[in-house]
């Protein structure tokens, strides 16, 4: 029978090999003491296995604050464990409180982090993944293999009026912009309601691809109850739209995937509130269990933040996530990563050394916006930057080469 | 205009006031440099704005591993931020992305924990809230205010046939439970599918409820995408049941609403993962702010952990969590609190001091599956805890007055 395998990073003041053994009879027998019923052909049917341990050292204070256990000890290691299929069959929520659930209330581990997950094929039979996905998405946006698609996010976030957005849309898209995003905090406000900004906006870009047969990509967010959510995407959808953002952490799996499912937009996969399931390094979860979790629900485009950002996460957490988009997954199309926060253009160089790939959507808010030509250089910064950063360019060639990207050196650098 | 307050713990190496001022520009403006559009009169409308802040004292070392940024004092304190209501309106999914969001990634702060959460009355007209509630759900278990429900968990939590399972109900049933539920890792297993479980399950408490006029009740657990959900929860109505159990953290806040909006059975509210997100002390979310987003979106029950539980939680985070259930929160009905984890009546004697409630739903697993009379030993010597406790005995004269509460002690102690 097929298994799904989860790997942990674990850290416990107890012997690794039976603090595994806990993790895993919890997620799968999960009482303090033997009750009738557990019988042996029972348990080698549907008991979790410990599959693979790997030490990684030890330390002498524990990583969880307040769990102080007084040992002089925490050992740390990275454990495979693996589920039956036959314990949840193709429900995800189910695995995911599988996987998850209870782990993280243990005594025994003073941190326990989900690393990373791997499915059996036949999940491939069950859940289509990204309708458009990477390709698609970049499809959509008519933009080709050999460049990142680049995009910008509405500042300041909420307050604007529909009028005013949509100038700034006008501007943006005269400028030559691929992709345009609502903020995470903006869906519906008293002075500009989403059908209102909508069709502000939408009227905008029709207008341009009308005038040039470019159709920019501009992702409305619909975060909100599933009524709302259908609603507004049908909206999107009658509009001319072709993508909808969801803040997936807010909105939950069960209700992504449903957005997902209508299958007419591609899926601008928000994950705020990501810090606090993965800042801590021994809690939560990191990218490649939650990337592939979304995979499932369908989402098309996923945030991983940007090298050098303003948040917290480090150059190596982003470029694993980067990398985690791009590989293959079951039968499903690649993610396409979006790459932003605090970037104007320097970060083009490191990103593109570090990941060699142009398969993004890059995204400047303040880079853009705020550029002393104004957005129309801020895009044409941005475009620059790539290029150069493409044909091997250093960045102190392309300052002197390029006149906006110049300019953003200038003022953002 | 109406706001939402927010409540934080925070630590930070720098000034706590301009660190507060940080989050709330973050989850309002949201970028690194000033741009055009922001005006003053926006700002005054949908700014985020700091109401209070009252100071914690301060540690030598960051609680957050890994973010040690050479400072040699870092400031706690609890601070109050607001929104308008203008900002978002009655979108509960919106609103999470804005008191949460992407704040815990803000490199200003080395912990960042949301508190609570304090919501204008106008939410009462948007928001219907639990349709059953603490009072609803011990009406249709038929349980009066004068005890707690006594309930179990079905033990092995997976492998278990539907035969066995349901002669294990039938015991537990003719011993007097008002409460069964499948286990959180139990949905439908190749040996034990939801239908048939089902079925097997409510012949055995409706033949009990035909024969005394006692309809036992039973969370079966519907967890899974929209689809599978809705099919099993039209079963479970179908077939007679009274409730069913979600696992809320796996699912998100848009299924759970929608499944509670079906509105013909008592939602048990399973939270399991919710160590990932309380377990370290400043980061993620405490329960005051988890169970009113969740009584928003309509759960009637909702895990609590116990008194002296098997996993790491507090019993001053237990106390605090029943009593944030019972709470008075907008026009909600109560949320009945769901107190397990290792319990065997012992805990019956503290929970019973620290709350003065018996308006519980009680449950042991082990507990009661692993008595030395059976399972009808296991309910009659929970009954027997919580009647001596509130009739102020001691758990020794509690031990030498009752049988089966001796037992367990004789055993479980």
């Amino acid at each position: 029978m097929e298994r799904i395998i989860a790997t942990y990073l674990i850290e416990t003041p107890h012997d690794v090999e039976k603090a595994a053994t806990v993790l895993a009879g919890e997620q799968s027998s999960g009482t303090f003491v033997a009750v009738p019923g557990e019988t042996d052909e029972l348990k080698t049917r549907f008991a979790a296995r410990v599959e693979e341990i790997e030490l990684l050292g030890d330390v002498s204070e524990p990583s969880m604050p307040g769990d102080d256990l007084g040992f002089s000890t925490y050992h740390r290691a990275k454990v495979k464990v693996s589920w039956s299929l036959e314990n949840f069959g193709f429900n995800i929520p189910a695995l995911v409180s599988t996987v998850q659930g209870n782990l993280y209330e243990l005594r025994q581990f003073t941190g326990l982090k989900l690393d990373d997950l791997e499915l059996p094929v036949s999940f491939s039979e069950h859940f289509e993944g990204p309708v458009f996905g990477m390709r698609g998405t970049k499809d959509l946006a008519g933009v080709g293999p050999e460049r990142p698609m680049i995009g910008t996010i509405i500042k300041p976030s909420v307050g604007l009026t529909p009028e005013y957005t949509a100038d700034l849309v006008k501007k943006l898209v005269e400028a030559g912009i691929d992709f345009i995003k609502d903020d995470e905090l903006m869906t519906s406000t008293a002075n500009s309601t989403f059908e209102v900004r909508l069709n502000k906006i939408m009227k905008v870009i029709n207008a341009h691809a009308d005038k040039t047969g470019k159709k920019v990509m501009y992702a409305f967010n619909i975060t909100g109850d599933l009524d709302t959510m259908k609603a507004n995407y049908e909206k999107v959808v009658k509009a001319g739209g072709t993508c909808a953002m969801v803040s997936i952490n807010s909105v939950g799996w069960a209700g992504v995937k449903e957005v997902c499912s209508w299958g007419k937009l591609s899926i601008h996969g928000h994950r705020n509130g990501w810090g606090m399931i993965n800042r801590h390094p021994l809690l939560g979860i990191n990218f490649p269990a939650y990337n592939k979790l979304w995979r499932m629900a369908g989402v098309d485009q996923m945030h991983v933040n940007g090298i050098q950002n303003k948040f917290w996460e480090s150059d190596d957490s982003v470029v694993r996530s980067i990398k985690s988009c791009h590989t293959p997954f079951l039968n499903n199309e690649a993610v396409l990563p979006v790459v932003s926060s605090g970037q104007w253009g320097e970060q083009a160089f490191e990103t593109w050394r570090r990941t060699k790939t142009t398969d993004l959507l890059y995204m400047a808010g303040g880079g853009i916006m705020a550029h002393p030509s104004g957005p129309a250089g801020g895009v044409k910064a941005l475009h620059q930057a790539w290029q150069a950063a493409v044909d091997g360019l250093t960045l102190e060639q392309a300052e002197k080469e390029f006149k906006e990207f110049g300019e953003s050196v200038a003022k953002f650098g």
